[in-house]
């Protein structure tokens, strides 16, 4: 998506490679939103340290910068002998996915990279296909992306009010993103709409993420408490709610998202306000029983116990803070402990539909679509 | 409440008189909960500073302050010249009124007072009177509280979760609070129960001196972020929900009270969770008609955009940060808006009973209750 900050300018997406210097280029991800920078991971060492360090974070964003990762590794062989350079390669391949070790996402990306370097008969060959194949894992995701948004947009018409949580935007995939490519779509499309992003407390992912996203893109919005969604719905000022998902239950259409999202839900619901929920067919989960089974992850508690954020005054520097430098503040009472569980399970009955690649279903409705959304036993 | 913090041990309410020195104490709520310091405001002047400054806060304890700084005003007058007097007491009234401007409990508070004074015939007495007054009103609210807590106390049994959100404790009145009052009441009869404090953005109230409240008085419990509650409550772990408000309409019921305090109405009505709300009887209103008409005041966006704390090692501090020195964070992308609602509205059919000095009461059930509540028309 364009970007339009301190010195940079045009479009860009969250990870991709440059042949020449055999690098993998990053949005610096930890900076954001108070400043844009790109950051080179010159070999497959520091491409793995990225993706541990939340330099990128996002399940299509890992998936690539790993895709990229394994290209990079193999075409950093030097020699001609097979059996060595497989060898190489699977320790790049056990580097890279050691990085984030809970994450499916770069594990099947770089299985995919695997499977076509294996039709290289020499290492040149299996070098070159490597990155063919890294290059085309990221077109995929920039095109289910966009298909998600032109499935989506469909939903958005001219002056809507639409709620968002967290952030499932492009800095989360390569580009264009989930949650957010209905959006961007829309906009493309000339329609003229508003925007409410969740704080999303702890980490506060929409005020920071997504607000600096739709800032880019010039689509109006606001930062919203996680509190003042509910009385906003009551008072009639929101249409829409849009959000990602890190797991969608194919059997029940169970949504796990980042905690709050079933809160959200309940009160669409109440409200009559549709409920979307936007995912790339690589989210749904075909195995699982039901959403209770899906372990909830229960993160540190400095999370929800302080903020991370710049030193400015309150008045004069709202708009524009002097420092760039993220400190960590504890707001919380010094001796209180906290509970901080990372996401919830939304049930299907809540959610009007799931917004995917190939279109819009009722999560009730995924089994029966299994073999359209991709399903293949 | 008893407060054990750096030197001071003892019992403590949130605003006291010292006659000898004829200064008003109060506990400097802004330097909480990093800080535990008492202010003395050595003239009537200074007590408003005080409450218009927010070293004080909550209905019940800026009563108390403002009939404590009328009775200081009137003490501090030199002479017999009872027509001198009266001009100067009207003097400090305006005074103490003009400092938070649309609060009604100053003024009532104050009234009564002066009703009180009338009786004296000198200006020695109506002095005397006017700290009588003071102290009575500073006993009342004590009392007030208290029969809030024997009351409330019989819905909590032994074992239970209790959600609460936002401050309405001590702090916020001259002591025990309302929605605090029955887990003090609870704790004094012996019974054990844990408690969930709402994080409650934009302000954190519930972070820094509900949390504050309970870890000085023992109770356990754990901060939350707003988002949480639903998901606890979906998992079966919040058994009970207790708030404050401010301003309950005692012709429907409906309630006013902090921003997202809807939101944990609808989503405890959703588990079947009872939802209480705890009020003295000067916060109901028997004037207006319905809540859609109660004015929601709109908060600067700054609350929302960014955070108060003092910087510390998110890992190493977090139990006790070494700086006391709190500072402003910018959070959220520095080219984005915010909305700030700082009130909502829940509607009676989502609440199960308000706790009041006189005893339980369904929120339709207050209306026909009316005089038993207080209400002289």
């Amino acid at each position: 998506m364009n970007v339009t900050v301190g010195g940079h300018s045009g479009p860009f997406r969250t990870v991709t490679f440059d042949a020449g210097k055999n690098s993998v280029q990053l949005i610096e991800q930890r900076r954001l939103p108070h400043e844009f920078k790109i950051v080179g991971a010159r070999d497959f060492r520091q491409t793995a340290r990225a993706i541990a360090d939340m330099v990128v974070r996002g399940a299509g964003a890992i998936g690539a910068t790993a895709a990229y990762g394994l290209a990079q590794g193999a075409r950093a062989f030097r020699g001609a002998d097979l059996g060595k350079f497989s060898a190489h390669v699977e320790a790049v391949f056990q580097t890279l996915a050691a990085a984030r070790p809970t994450a499916v996402d770069p594990v099947n990306a770089m299985n995919g990279v695997r499977r076509d370097m294996a039709r290289g008969q020499t290492v040149a060959e299996q070098q070159s296909l490597a990155l063919a194949a890294a290059e085309a894992f990221a077109t995929e995701d920039v095109r289910h992306c966009a298909e998600i948004g032109r499935h989506g947009a469909k939903l958005i018409r001219n002056g809507m009010n639409i709620l968002t949580h967290c952030n499932a935007g492009w800095l989360a995939f390569v580009d264009i993103g989930t949650a957010t490519a209905p959006l961007y779509a829309a906009q493309g499309q000339g329609k003229r709409f508003q925007v409410f992003c969740d704080e999303t407390r702890p980490r506060s992912q929409g005020a920071t993420l997504t607000a600096w996203e739709l800032a880019q893109q010039k689509i109006p919005h606001h930062i919203i408490a996680d509190n003042a969604a509910g009385h906003l719905m009551q008072r009639g000022e929101i249409d829409l709610v849009l959000v990602g998902s890190d797991r969608v239950l194919g059997r029940t259409g169970e949504v796990a998202n980042k905690i709050g999202t079933y809160t959200k839900a309940v009160l669409a619901a109440r409200h009559k306000i549709p409920f979307y929920v936007a995912i790339p067919l690589s989210t749904i989960d075909w195995d699982l029983q039901r959403g209770s089974d899906i372990p909830i992850e229960e993160r540190d508690e400095h999370e929800v116990l302080g903020a991370w954020g710049v030193v400015a005054n309150p008045k004069s520097e709202i708009r524009n803070p002097k420092s760039k430098r993220r400190v960590y503040v504890r707001v919380a009472n010094p001796g209180s402990p906290a509970r901080n569980p990372g996401f919830d399970v939304t049930p299907a009955e809540l959610i009007t539909g799931i917004i995917t690649p190939v279109g819009i279903f009722p999560p009730k409705a995924l089994w029966k679509q299994r073999h359209k959304l991709g399903f293949s036993r």
